[in-house]
């Protein structure tokens, strides 16, 4: 989402952290960059699906999601 | 790098903050995927270019390195 404002990355995280819970995911962090519109996010979830699944219904499907199960 | 350890993913990390000094970067956290291979690497640095530069003489030089300047 090019030009993404702090608002913006604030209220989408908000809108994730006020449906998780149905899905046992919990949105840890987001980043974003407004000039090229990434925005990463950060979650521990039992699986991508559901990660997806919350974003959806947050209305904002992500491109791609990732496991990360290795972490320092 | 498919595959990668646990240690293995250590051991990048902390050939990253032996000289991130050098450049006034701090890398703060990585997460990595065995399976796909793919490495995410989350630091404070004045520019793209000097964790690209630590990467490098780390031995593991970044496929892409994007600035988040926001952070939720």
């Amino acid at each position: 989402m090019k030009g993404i404002t702090a608002d913006q990355l604030m209220e989408a995280h908000r809108a994730d952290l006020a449906i998780e819970g149905e899905e046992d995911v919990h949105f840890e962090n987001a980043w974003a960059d407004p000039d090229s519109g990434i925005v990463y996010c950060l979650s521990e979830a039992p699986s991508a699906e559901a990660v997806q699944r919350i974003h959806e219904r947050a209305g904002h499907r992500a491109d791609e999601v990732h496991p990360v199960p290795l972490a320092v």
